[in-house]
């Protein structure tokens, strides 16, 4: 599963119109986005090769991460035009790894819609979802000649990236001793890197220094891994009223997340045994299981640690954001957006 | 399936030598081809990404369109070291398809040996196959700068035409009423494009302009198509020692040849049910199908409409190579090279 990144839009645009006139608002820039992906044409045919394609790309969500690709080239005072099509890239790119991942976690709906292998069949995702790959790489390379072989040379590592985080992600399902650290270089890969890199580039496109580039694309990894965890978290300890979906879901999949490898990691004697048996037994009814699963969490503080963790890697985007080169209110901007992410309750 | 480029390599190779004396041998660029594939590295975790690449890469295949990437680049008197890692980027390319489409055609074997899926899941087959992509751009990356650009179109191009061929052939299984002019241009798709694309690229690293490079490719996109006949017709009337496959595998699954498409648009009648019978009805033991289509061919003549099509390409490859600004002891190897493609009996 890919997490869906939202934030609270209300708290943080309304601080970021304090600071900055000339900045552009975030859900100005996912307006951009979301009106340039209608506008995005592909062949006719063959049918089955592109319809799909229109379908996954027109079923939405929240287009954050090309929308951070634009507002870093805004920040460094570049013209969010020159940036829109390896935006778009990065969205077709996102929506190639959704539409694979929808085959190999076989699951039927995407953000409440019938996924593609299921709609048409899984041939046509794999086929559809290679030529995504590729249009990815045709709009990535809509920049001048100066930045493309640098900004393709990111888009690369960010593309293996983020399929190496898919592999690690499927073998901890078959593992028993996943650690921290591995989790953690999972979440990375599987998530924070696009965000690293999608600023990355938008920065350079903007006319950033690389010095600068690399501590924006610092910035967004750091958050991204810290969103991650903090998502976890509100997995069990959301309010089932704003979390938008079903409390304790990681906990009836068994998902290693890090509440789950912590808890194993510091359960002994019956409690260890007892979390092992929430975890094979199937007798459990998923309440009673969500429940049974959140008292062990509780009694190991595993939630402390989790939000420590959190905050760990905040700080280290906060960090990152202070070394760059850019002024104030514009860091401030960032600083707002941060917190718009990590004060939210889904 | 993707049609294996073989060709009658002794004649070839004798007459090449006889010609030019500068120019490398066709063998001796699979060579260098083979020693590279064997070098490239690629890291060793995740195992299951990654493993999966150097098994397919290893598993051989005659290394044909990177050598002719090659060719294309000795051709115009460019150095083979320099072309060496974008025709690595052909084959990388070729083999991402391979384990794709395999995935697609439920295939158990490739070449001989167990196919990636198989070996492993298909989610790995999946994701390995991304990453190839991928490391095929990386690949095709490592040109010139000014080069870059031009290059990185082409491949695009290329890699969108095999995948809409893919998906076409795919839809062939499901119709009826496919035409010739269709399914010519489902091989210049799936077959074609990528032998055009790999000359096109080894011409302008070699130092071709821009025209004769595309001449080239011209040359490459007919004498594929050409070959592709050639396939089709070796599949009913090869010599079954020389073959090297089951003689009639393609009447036997019903594969929509060149042939077949013919047959049913010739047949009238008695005939045309005939045939139909055959296609439909399962009570046909395999010899026996292969003779009974195969006689009905014979009775339409199916095989001359097939070869006149097949030398109308050959011709139009000869037609595009007269025309490039190439000295005609070069002429005289790819004219050397096309006609041991159309001669082979495998």
């Amino acid at each position: 599963m890919v997490v869906s990144l939202t934030f609270t839009t209300l708290t943080t645009s309304a601080t970021l119109t304090t600071f900055t006139t000339k900045m552009k608002k975030l859900e100005d820039l996912q307006q951009i986005i979301s009106n340039a992906v209608t506008k995005l044409s592909f062949p006719t045919h063959p049918a089955e090769l592109y319809e799909p394609i229109k379908y996954i790309l027109s079923i939405g969500g929240k287009r954050m991460r090309p929308a951070l690709l634009l507002m870093a080239c805004d920040l460094f005072g570049g013209k969010v035009e020159d940036a829109l099509s390896p935006a778009l890239a990065i969205e077709v790119f996102h929506n190639f790894t959704l539409m694979h991942d929808d085959i190999m976690d076989n699951a039927p709906l995407r953000r409440g819609r019938t996924t593609v292998h299921e709609r048409w069949n899984q041939n046509v995702a794999i086929l559809s979802g290679d030529v995504m790959l590729i249009e990815g790489y045709k709009l990535m390379m809509q920049v001048e000649n100066r930045l493309l072989r640098q900004i393709l040379d990111i888009f690369n590592n960010t593309a293996v990236g983020v399929c190496e985080g898919q592999q690690i992600d499927m073998e901890f399902e078959q593992r028993n001793d996943v650690v921290i650290d591995e989790y953690i270089n999972m979440i990375r890969l599987k998530t924070a890197v696009v965000l690293g890199g999608a600023l990355k580039i938008g920065a350079l496109i903007g006319g950033a220094e690389l010095k600068d580039a690399e501590l924006l694309s610092d910035f967004g990894e750091h958050l991204g891994i810290a969103f991650q965890l903090q998502d976890d978290i509100l997995d069990v300890y959301g309010d089932p009223e704003k979390f938008g979906k079903l409390v304790g879901g990681d906990i009836i999949s068994n998902k290693k997340t890090y509440l789950l490898i912590k808890a194993l990691e510091l359960a002994k004697d019956e409690k260890a045994l007892e979390l092992t048996d929430l975890l094979i037994n199937k007798k459990f009814e998923n309440t009673e299981k969500v429940k049974a699963v959140t008292d062990i969490y509780n009694s190991l503080d595993v939630r402390q640690y989790a939000e420590t963790a959190m905050q760990c890697y905040a700080d280290k985007a906060f960090k990152a954001l202070d070394e760059i080169n850019l002024p104030d209110d514009h860091k401030q901007y960032l600083r707002d957006f941060a917190d718009g992410l990590m004060v939210r309750e889904n």
